[in-house]
């Protein structure tokens, strides 16, 4: 939300931050979203650091709990696109002058509830005073099998595309949360991410290359594409909607643009090779994951969007980050 | 600057967020700046996460390659006192609304002096923009040799309390930078820190604990007390002045009161058992930085401070954080 030109974003790290990395293969000249690091002999370690912003990122009035919730899952959505099971994170809370103990004690219930849940722990962090909003940063570390982490880069022409779970909630549910569309579903989806953690670590072996749907569907599996030097090709009819997404873009088909471009699902959107679909379909449903098929990468670059079998024209590509 | 009660964030961190890192050794229940994590069979990874806002910790208006020089050095002045070598580092970036790609293109520059200074390389991070003042988040990666990162908690009765450089100049130079004080070199003490990187490096096997002398020298003295239990003796006499801090006392005592619990040295302060005095000062030597023993632990609790052998009043311990 709030975000205007993301060109703005992507720009500016090429330009001034990926020199800054050059050289240093694990950052991946900070194309893919994840570092990695050697761990044990085992091991690598993925890192992933996400901010998060009150008021731009999430409701500026967010329930403390949600807050915690939403800074934390961003970033173990990323490490699960790299197929890392996460075990810690550091936290930077920059906190507004009016900071009450009462908001800092639920921010720390929602951060304990998540730990259980994700099996993680705060290994530290800072915690400062400052004017402005609310500001979340955390750095998650996840471990991948050395040398087999995923990342954006490994696609091959005729892999398929897949996401799991369903597209376009989490952009439905920021309208849902302004009280543009009344679904409390949508909303939830927005404001609680469940980010694809036990598949992701079960996608090695299984996926080529993966990011997770952050930006909004066609930016993520552009970047896929981008980063494997291939095209894609998405059918929007196979595009999975939830139900009360499915009855939003009947009422209004302009809100395709919000599925499709809006981000916010923290779904994966996956390469998968022809002949390892029935091991993907056998991993979600062990971890009980919906997942689709939704079109395929082939040579060329690119993201095509079919409509009825016809091209159609993209006009709000990705979640708009600034 | 502009920090209030740092009860409040020692406070918080002990109520709320220390629970959450309960039962994992490497984060020390986040008594220590630093967090340890297994690297390689031979090293441990030393981790740590700083937070800066225009304004607050450093000027509103700074120049751009002095605010990335600012946010790095914070954070590689604590990895120093773990007695780690630094190589890598997260940025996560919140940039004001009014951002002009100049300031970026000059905080670019900044990061890349800084990478060849210390050798160190951007690993991964966020670029965000958000209402609210710049606000730089680092997370900064070292390697010590496995088992042997200093923390605060390794000192003994009876070991020498030593710092590397001169004491208070951070303090006294943002008063100068406020144009309180006439002194260009104390302005720019405050302005671009040097961290001890290259002779944190060389304390272990030395030193038994240290810390670095961020919130003051009484506060984080008084760390390494706490942590190791033990009382802490600083003979005000012996702490080291550069000559324009001793003139900015001389003219005026109540700036004592700055210099030693003023905070934003980025000194070293360290806990050396006596026998090792000669190693100390020849590693010290060996690396350009000025040593000096200011003061003893002892069993007990707490900081006191001597001057002229008897025992002052601490009314101002340790920098405010907020």
């Amino acid at each position: 939300m709030a975000r205007a030109s993301r060109i703005g974003e992507f720009e500016l790290i090429a330009r001034y931050f990926a020199p800054l990395a050059r050289g240093f293969a694990g950052a991946g000249n900070l194309k893919s979203d994840n570092a990695f690091l050697p761990a044990d002999a085992k091991h690598d370690l993925v890192v992933k650091t996400d901010t998060v912003v009150a008021g731009v990122h999430f409701l500026a009035d967010e329930d403390p709990r949600r807050a915690a919730a939403k800074a934390l899952r961003v970033c173990l959505s990323d490490l699960a696109a790299g197929g890392a099971t996460p075990f810690t994170y550091q936290l930077s809370l920059s906190l507004p002058k009016g900071w009450t103990e009462r908001w800092v004690a639920g921010f720390a219930r929602g951060l304990a509830s998540d730990q259980r849940r994700y099996g993680i722990v705060l290994r530290g962090g800072d915690t400062v005073v400052a004017p402005g909003p609310l500001t979340i940063t955390i750095t998650a570390f996840g471990r991948v099998p050395r040398g087999r982490g995923l990342t954006r880069a490994g696609a091959r022409a005729g892999d398929r595309l897949w996401v799991s779970g369903t597209i376009g909630d989490g952009a439905l549910g920021l309208l849902a949360a302004r009280g543009q569309i009344d679904s409390r579903f949508l909303e939830d989806r927005f404001r609680s991410p469940q980010p694809r953690v036990a598949l992701g670590a079960r996608l090695l072996g299984v996926a080529s290359a993966a990011a997770d749907v952050s930006d909004g569907l066609l930016a993520d599996a552009g970047h896929i594409g981008e980063a494997s030097r291939l095209a894609v090709v998405i059918e929007r009819e196979r595009v999975p909607l939830s139900r009360a997404a499915r009855r939003a873009v009947e009422a209004a088909p302009r809100l395709w643009a919000h599925v499709l471009g809006g981000g916010d699902d923290y779904e994966l959107v996956m390469a998968v090779p022809a002949r390892k679909a029935t091991a993907l379909r056998a991993t979600a449903h062990a971890v009980g994951v919906q997942v689709t098929e939704i079109g395929h990468f082939e040579a060329g670059h690119g993201v095509s969007l079919r409509v009825s079998g016809k091209p159609a024209r993209v006009t709000h590509r990705g979640y708009v980050h600034f």
